[in-house]
């Protein structure tokens, strides 16, 4: 019998999931250690038990719900994304992950399935970066790309240290004991919505991720002198949003003229302070979103950026300073995971093709550690990050069908 | 005997009224129907009553101290400015003019003057935009340039309208009892820190204000299309954020271009929508100060930069909206008040300039209604709106003994 996801109950979870928010429907926003966060974590642990699967959290709060196999002294094989939301985003993005990959267990569990290697789903803590400034918090700690440090070094705008608010949100214990021992996992799979418009525009309904796209993050301090709006001639002046207009410009023209269709940049924060229109503004903070497949490129591109940054503190006589937040090298996925989902996209007869993630996600991270493959669905329009975020309820089951096909050969069925 | 300010008074005054904010000293922030804001309020009301005027507020809280002159049918003259400041301003913007228009009383009180008319210290409230995006509320309602609409219309940011923030505040009644009567005032009289270079630079004391530059605000809102940092390619985005930079630029360009010197153009706030490192913004509003002493070219200025910003709109594919929070003319100060000021300072001999104020003040607004002069006095490197705005307590003493004299002049003296 071949595993059959139960589309209304994975929808009815999603339904459900999107209700723990701090937003106005159908906006979704679900930040790490809030309260819409706890309920929902606590969702998700209830259902994974109601499926009889065993539920631990580690210090940082990545959440692994464990099918035990026939041999569970092997390396466990694992499926899993994020369920916290940036501010006013949508209901699919790593959620279809999580509650998908939680499914694809039942379906194999309902087929009669008996899995030779332990299957876990794991919920990464903060794969979005908007409390703690670094995305996929939880899955950097398990690949140790990142230390116990950052519990201390990172801080959210409310004022609370990351190990501040892991520990009022109930996880506590140190973060040295976060990271993964080698050989931890034999194989790892994300299901995960496009967020880009390519399989909706082949008429596809799977993606096989052979590649994640380098990100990097940046955040700039413009720093130039304040006054008064009224009274402070032109040519006396040193406004920092004008500076930071010009190196958000430039940042663009460089993407467009250095890059390929494959660079993408953004300038997704400017505050401006003292932030009011009678006053010019002293002092400016953007945050730089910058990625590719080619590292090489993305770093050639960023060099160019910052150097127009540089002369336009020169020329304006305000100074720009740059904090790198990440700069991540790329990730390739197993071939004997994209094989695998292959080969379960041509036994069910559906539409696929290869491509890469543009968007990073936990799976960037866990590729370090184990090997790394992904799944995507279509969704509308490829819109993400946005409210009107939308996947159809068939093609989520369709991908937690292929998902189910791929974990079951990649933990092999007891003899 | 000729009056004397107390300068150590009315500087331990100021002092204490920088102690009313919500900043970190030395920064001040003084937003309208505050806390801090009703516990100044109350201390200016406190040190009026203890120099034996008689105070009374209006349904929008600005409040006259009156000391009354032996002809109290006659018009009144009338001195004053506000205390409310912007996030992370200084101590002396407008201040200077309230506690130092008390001084002035004083100084007169003192000297043994018995003044013909009445004299009204005015403190006027919200001069500054803060709080509810339009500048001089108190004197637009006074000068009746503005309607009781304004109650309902205006709203702070927190989410309070004009009339449920003043009434909260204490101050009840119809906004249409605010507006003076014809003739309520003889003359106005403003003291106020220059807000620029020119008096240090010259070396001079007192500058004797001719004209006051024509303010305008505009709010701009564009919209365009948000979506994932990563997976929206270049060619397809619609960043609302990227046109808002342009239009920036162009309006600096405008101002530099078709302005004279006395053209002065500013993008005070930009807020980002949705606010997120990873996600294209979506919706932008900045807000956009622009003043000259030529009106006609203030609005040639204005028309250059909207046009720009719809090519921008154009060639971004996104849709820009503006929105006039107000375009005022300029005033010119009464010859009177500018002779007796010059009197003033040429019986002192103290050295004196006259100019125009690129600031707009309340005066602006009191020019409509009674014939309007101001004081200003030199502030440290031309600095205002900044926590390192200073007048030095010999330069506020030199302007509140300058102001008393003018109102002795303009108030008469009794027979």
């Amino acid at each position: 019998m071949r595993p059959a996801a139960d589309r209304g109950r994975v929808w009815q979870e999603l339904e459900q999931l999107a209700t723990f928010s701090d937003a106005t429907p159908p906006a979704v926003t679900r930040i790490v250690f809030t309260e819409h966060d706890r309920r929902a974590r606590e969702f998700f642990r209830s259902r994974c038990e109601a499926a009889g699967l065993a539920v631990r959290a580690d210090a940082v709060g990545n959440t692994f719900a464990r099918w035990q196999g026939t041999s569970p002294d092997l390396p466990a094989v694992a499926t899993g994304s994020h369920i916290d939301a940036i501010p006013n985003a949508g209901r699919f993005d790593g959620t279809v992950g999580v509650f998908g990959g939680l499914e694809a267990v039942r379906a194999l569990q309902a087929a009669g399935v008996r899995p030779r290697r332990s299957i876990d789903v794991i919920m990464f803590t903060s794969e979005e970066p908007t409390r703690f400034g670094l995305g996929c918090l939880g899955s950097r700690l398990l690949a140790g790309s990142i230390d116990a440090t950052v519990g201390q070094t990172l801080r959210g705008a409310e004022g609370l240290t990351l190990d501040e608010a892991r520990q009022a949100a109930g996880f506590s214990g140190s973060l040295d004991n976060v990271r993964l021992g080698a050989g931890a996992y034999a194989a790892f799979v994300e299901l995960h919505i496009e967020q880009g418009p390519l399989l909706e525009r082949a008429g596809d309904d799977i993606g096989i991720v052979t590649a994640i796209a380098a990100p990097a993050s940046v955040r700039v301090f413009i720093e130039g002198q304040g006054g008064h709006a009224g009274a402070v001639l032109m040519p006396d002046r040193h406004d920092a949003f004008l500076a930071a207009s010009e190196i958000a410009l430039a940042l663009e023209d460089a993407v467009r003229t250095l890059g390929s269709i494959d660079t993408v940049g953004t300038v997704g924060v400017c505050d401006v302070f003292p932030g009011a229109i009678n006053s010019i503004p002293s002092r400016v903070r953007i945050e730089i979103d910058l990625r590719d497949v080619d590292e090489e490129r993305r770093n050639r591109v960023w060099r160019h950026a910052e150097q127009a940054g540089a002369l336009v503190a020169a020329r304006r006589g305000v100074t720009v300073r740059s904090v790198i937040i990440n700069m991540d090298p790329p990730a390739t996925c197993a071939a004997a995971i994209v094989h695998a989902v292959s080969a379960a996209c041509a036994a069910r007869a559906l539409q696929h093709q290869r491509m890469i993630s543009r968007a990073y996600h936990d799976s960037l991270f866990m590729a370090r550690v184990a090997p790394t493959g992904m799944i995507f669905i279509p969704c509308r329009d490829g819109v993400s990050h946005r409210p009107d975020e939308y996947a159809d309820p068939d093609a989520i089951a369709r991908g937690v069908e292929v998902l189910a096909d791929t974990l079951a050969t990649l933990a092999g069925e007891a003899s």
